[in-house]
């Protein structure tokens, strides 16, 4: 009832000099209230994780899930339902072990980097040597490296904004190769990830150009922690290691995609982007299960309104996000020449924690729509968050093509706990948090397909903030 | 400068008709706060979590356990430090594996239960057939459970007393027996515990006479959680497992125990008892390094005090407590006919969480003398928790024999999140609550040592609620 009476009260205190029409915020506000009500998203989200599961790149899990995923567009009602193919690296992560065996020995848990190679089938074992950083490594003399298993012992730092993740992943990308140039015969890290289980965090690698092939392994924090205290003894301590990681050539896999036809204008494009793949160890329930549930379940409801959607809501689906963005560059390179009919794009893969912003990388003069449609989700917590929106990994490309990008952000703290390890499964997903985003997702979809004009366009390729998932 | 105010209060508060003199309690409180300042306790358990580790019984890390804590305990000046041999049996867990087949394949994360027999192998396959409990299993037709995998789905409840362990682990115990006595050809339970991670609780049970040997394994919540899901579509759920689990003979162990001998009353003794021996899985940090922490610190700070305890402390750090209570049995057969002179025991084996309560079993004379104790914790959080102590696992012979028992009760619920998972491990101890810990023990054990008579007697084999670790 005073939820009513508030709504009322806001529709009558709008003026017509505002970017919004009345009646657009009272739908828009219907729509909310509808999405919140609504478990879509969450019948969806049970399903992937249950009915597919794990879906890396190019395994059977993946071509389930694009099976499972065009099935499903169809029964929502999607128009345009298609599987569009991608190649797709195919890479088997196998087992990995880990245990010191001096000076005390124990286990480790450990899982290998997403693109380690294995080590030969009797394991390595050497002394291990703890580096900080990547600089911390480019510092230490070569004889201190060589013939050594290299520890990367930095610590991620959990943070709402989870702007540690950026420092942490850098070590993840890079440091394998870089150890392996000074000779090192295997690389150690500690996860890039706050999980504070001993459930390692996995994620993208590379392979050095020219340097011999190295095992890189993560380790949970308490394993980290564990090997440091042993080398806090000051004796020399060892590690024997053994993976069996492997690359197997290419698969087919595909972005999936499905559209809610806009009324009048139908050739403008507002982009719902999550993605389909997801690493192996768990259900990738909130990476990224909550992000296709979100976009799916918002682009149905916004399409179900009375006042339908002028524009086009398209939901892309895209093929392997986590191991090299193959349907992110194909979904761009196949829509450079259509870019200018993207209105705007937003990207749900962030799991599904408590909203608290909304940043917006659009022409400027189209800031003033930005902050009424933000203002229509303060109820869920989502605050003005400023113009340094990224897009997300999988519409970075586009954006750098000109599409002008808004981000929807939440809590990443609880995120990071959680991604690219065993954990990240269905049971952590908060039902009522899931319909938040939805209707926080639904709400922006509906007005930027039905608002006069778009959000302008971005200049080509601006340097923004790299999008790393 | 408050606390102190508050002790003079107290001290002048106190007049001679209480069963405890001024100045017992005055040493009594200044001894709390020696404990609180201390962290022998803390540099214990990170030493024995770090350089020893897991310590199943019988296995090279038990072995190390032994020579750790023998060293330990001489160290600190312990007397009569002696390694007593125990006889335990050896289980070798090997690795397990699960997976769902059908209807919609995933990987399941598993751990055999202590003392499970391997499968062949090449495994076994059928399918699920779902039962709560023992008494439902009981229910079934045998033509339902034979040739199947019974797949126990009861959910231990979570609470700060622990209560909900007790029943689940009757299935844990007798579940595997059972449902080889009815066909099955395998068991998988959720796990026994309630860490809501992929790390699923290990544990004892039992093997059946008679009935074909059967692989038992545990399910992480969020697994069993996932195979609900598969069983609730009303398809046919069918896993494959796999084990090599198996027993190894037997292998040499030993109670280790060192003494705080007594200044006047040396043959009385009260008895401080912990386990050495770990699941394999973590590093037993929880269970129970901090018990061996906190029984060995409270005995060293207690024996330093200015008053010297007239009663002999003797700690004793059992063998195999996990898998047969192979120390416990030993030390009561050894000290049967001394029983007399066992005053009074306490256990720590629930790790180092909020304090909460003292339970004593005792002679109701002596119960003024329990209430005056506890008086003493109430500021480390400690009521008075009733006559229903157990003693715990390791002490329970004894007190059937007649030994008073105090049990220092703290929060169960977040022990059990990590109680015979991977996750018991020294990150999860909190420095402050250790040290509360030792505060307790080291005020009863002083007093205990110190008081006018003791405890009275127990009836020989009161009925007392089953310990169960």
């Amino acid at each position: 009832m005073q939820k009513l009476l508030l709504i009322a009260v806001l529709a009558a205190a709008t003026t017509s000099a505002e970017p919004l029409a009345p009646a657009a915020q009272a739908e828009a506000r219907a729509l909310r209230e509808k999405a919140l009500a609504d478990d879509t998203a969450l019948d969806l989200v049970r399903s992937l994780t249950t009915e597919v599961g794990p879906r890396s790149a190019g395994s059977p899990g993946d071509a389930r899930a694009v099976a499972w995923t065009v099935a499903k567009l169809k029964s929502l009602g999607f128009a345009n339902v298609r599987a569009e193919p991608v190649t797709v690296p195919r890479w088997v992560r196998g087992e990995a072990r880990a245990e010191i065996t001096a000076p005390w020995p124990q286990p480790l848990a450990v899982t290998s980097l997403g693109g380690s190679l294995g080590t030969p089938p009797e394991g390595v074992e050497a002394e291990v040597v703890p580096v900080t950083t990547l600089a911390d490594l480019a510092r230490q003399p070569p004889e201190r490296i060589a013939g050594r298993i290299v520890f990367f012992t930095g610590r991620m730092e959990r943070t709402r904004d989870g702007a540690g993740y950026g420092r942490a992943v850098a070590t993840r990308g890079q440091g394998a190769a870089e150890a392996a140039k000074l000779g090192a015969v295997a690389m150690l890290m500690r996860s890039a990830g706050t999980s504070a289980r001993r459930t390692p965090h996995t994620g993208a690698m590379s392979v050095a150009d020219g340097a011999p092939p190295i095992a890189a392994l993560a380790l949970s924090n308490p394993d980290a922690d564990l090997l440091e205290r042993q080398l806090a003894s000051g004796l020399p301590v060892r590690v024997r290691l053994a993976s069996t990681a492997r690359y197997d050539g290419e698969a087919q896999s595909a972005n999936v995609i499905g559209e809610i036809p806009g009324r009048d204008l139908r050739d403008e494009i507002v982009l719902l982007g999550a993605h389909l793949d997801s690493w192996d160890l768990g259900t990738g329930a909130h990476d990224d299960a909550t992000g296709v549930g979100i976009v799916t379940a918002a682009a149905r409801i916004a399409g179900s309104m009375r006042e339908r959607p002028r524009r086009t809501l398209r939901v892309v689906l895209f093929a392997n996000e986590e191991f090299g963005l193959s349907g992110a560059k194909a979904y761009a390179a196949a829509n450079a020449a259509a870019i200018e009919r993207h209105v705007v794009g937003l990207e749900a893969d962030a799991g599904a924690f408590q909203l608290n912003g909304l940043a917006a990388r659009v022409d400027p003069d189209r800031l003033p729509l930005v902050r009424a449609i933000q203002a229509l989700l303060e109820p869920l917590g989502i605050g003005y968050a400023g113009t340094e929106a990224s897009g997300g990994a999988d519409l970075g490309q586009l954006r750098e093509l000109g599409m002008p990008v808004i981000d929807i952000d939440s809590d990443a703290a609880p995120y990071f706990d959680l991604h690219h390890t065993a954990d990240d499964t269905f049971d952590k997903v908060d039902p009522e948090l899931l319909r938040q985003h939805v209707a926080a997702y639904a709400v922006v979809a509906w007005l930027a397909a039905t608002v006069e004009g778009g959000f302008g366009r971005l200049p080509v390729a601006v340097a923004a903030p790299a999008a790393i998932r």
